[in-house]
């Protein structure tokens, strides 16, 4: 099945919370060594990597700031933002998990992914998803003017428009993202990869909840549009380039404009 | 039919002179009322919305303001574009009344539009179509390197890219909007919405006029292309992903690769 | 066939190495020329053109510096990579007669290219591939990381996402080019054209040489998804919309979803 460039999510993570813990440790520090070697061996990034990665004392504070850098604008300033991503982690523990599991998504599914730094500073995607996992807070505490000034500085600047209101999952991967466009009652599970310019949108038939719910473990090729409140079940597979207006069952493939169903096994090891 | 979110536009507005005045007044009066209550509201958006709404006199000024920050680079100056849209829209009435159409269209047609200053601040389909029309003026008037530059400056800020010659109505929705292509001779109506990702493009055989024409009222779903000098008739619905190749009559609908004609009635009261 | 705006390349260039030279002079000397004609017909942008094109000696230096502009960022500073395009050029003479290259397709493909200035300026698939050539010759030099942050910056500034480890060809036009997706390991050839929205992906099934071969003189037509280590033929055309899984033979026409062959000749003078 035409996908793009994806890995399938072979082995959900099932850590306790104590060993979350420590991974989430683990990869900060693996991050922190990724970004010394690099800057040894590339003089011309050191900067860049010691302002973005080596000066911060945890991954939230590193996110925060790359993030403040990379949505400021004249308006809207990076110190703004900077408090904002760093208080919206200190009061909400699950943005940090939800970003390392992101993390481990893009080093597990992307064979291009070199290394859990290249994903923190350079995957447009990861860096959207993160920033909309806030505007998501700041939308449920009816800071709503915020989150959508949020989510217009996330389509500027990364071509991606998650609408604030959307609820994203865990151990996410958008590759490569430009094009992505995800409606206000959208709903994604956890261990979702989602290639670039996949819509989920609406029909513009109705009002209220319109938008499709994606399953855990699905995985949506570059260019598929999924529209209305549809069902694609856990594990499914929908190919690249299908405009998608039925639901989809559990485990199964749907290819095609309009999009047929193509496959389905009862569990399969790896989506193939 | 899928077309991502959007409603139809069930009311072409039909406002004598006069009474359009009175609207754009007090559409202007409500985007200060919203930008002031939600300055109260979230003191963080306060120094914001006092420097792209609050400080100004008109929406002219503040849609030039905007548009010349968001458009700037280091080599393009904001206050050369602020002075140039500034004196665009003295010199041209039109050009409010039709960004006063378009914020109209989005609050009508989009589901997710909030308010007007919404869509003003945030809507980049929105401030792409506006900086067009002064793209666009600048072309009839023989300034074409300043209008290609100013389509630069667009198709790089918000992955939009409608060349400066394209003719483009009131009362437009481009919802979204990133990707969205817009070739040289295309012409499109009036209360049109455009989902993202949509291209009115040549099919390389031609030169001279060889885009797509788009009649009053049409509905293009997202990722549709639609390549040549072919005629979309007014009410039209094109749906989300089809490739037209064909005219496609009054009040009727195309789906599919490529596209086939599905339906089509009299004067239906909504698209649906 | 539908493509996008785009004419295909009649006469490949076939210039002896002096002659090249002296084309490259030729072609410098006449962007020069159109920056002044431009700066004196339109003042607003004479400080613009005198900064990016006339102050500069040679084209590379030009690129440099508005590459450098472009790609900037308040972390990555826009002298660090200026530098960095320099010495690209000033080591590798490949890079500079390639970019003379591209100019020439797009003005000799591009019905809407109205001058190279106002490809060397404006078009960002032009500068999106003059900076991804740069990113390649730092990926083959082992310096990695700085290839990947390059190739973000691309992907932010020009919504364009190429590998740095992609190889493509001389006589390029990515025309218009937002959300183009190109894997690790494609190969594009000479002549090649391609329209926005095109992916050369992977299926997601294999690791190692997983991403299309795209020969001389192909072109794909605007959303076409071309995916898996599939061999496009020479001259061969691939329709707008369509999903490529499999082999396309030289001179021959792919459409659909999926794509189908649909004709070829043994060699047309032109595309059509």
């Amino acid at each position: 099945m035409p996908t793009g460039e994806i890995h399938s999510a072979s082995q959900p993570p099932s850590a306790t919370d104590s060993s979350a813990y420590e991974d989430d440790a683990w990869i900060w520090a693996q991050i922190k060594a990724e970004a010394r070697r690099d800057a040894e061996s590339e003089p011309a990034l050191a900067s860049y990597l010691y302002s973005t990665i080596l000066a911060h004392p945890s991954l939230e504070r590193s996110l925060s700031f790359h993030l403040g850098n990379k949505l400021c604008s004249s308006t809207l300033l990076s110190t703004l933002l900077y408090d904002l991503f760093i208080n919206a982690f200190a009061s909400d523990p699950s943005l940090r998990a939800a970003a390392v599991a992101d993390l481990r998504a893009a080093r597990e599914r992307d064979p291009a992914c070199a290394s859990y730094s290249h994903c923190l500073l350079n995957y447009k995607g990861y860096l959207a998803v993160q920033a909309q996992r806030v505007s998501n807070r700041l939308w449920q505490q009816s800071r709503r003017p915020l989150a959508l000034a949020l989510q217009s500085r996330i389509a500027d600047v990364f071509a991606v428009e998650i609408h604030p209101a959307a609820k994203i999952g865990k151990g996410i991967l958008l590759d490569h993202a430009t094009g992505v466009v995800v409606g206000e009652t959208a709903v994604i599970g956890n261990n979702v990869s989602i290639l670039h310019q996949v819509t989920l949108g609406g029909t513009g038939k109705v009002s209220g909840d319109r938008h499709p719910k994606i399953g855990d473990g699905v995985l949506i090729g570059a260019g598929a549009t999924i529209l209305g409140n549809v069902k694609i079940g856990e594990g499914a597979k929908i190919g690249a380039g299908s405009v998608v207006l039925i639901d989809v069952p559990p485990w199964t493939t749907a290819v095609g404009n309009p999009a047929r169903l193509v496959g389905g096994k009862e569990k399969p090891k790896k989506h193939e």
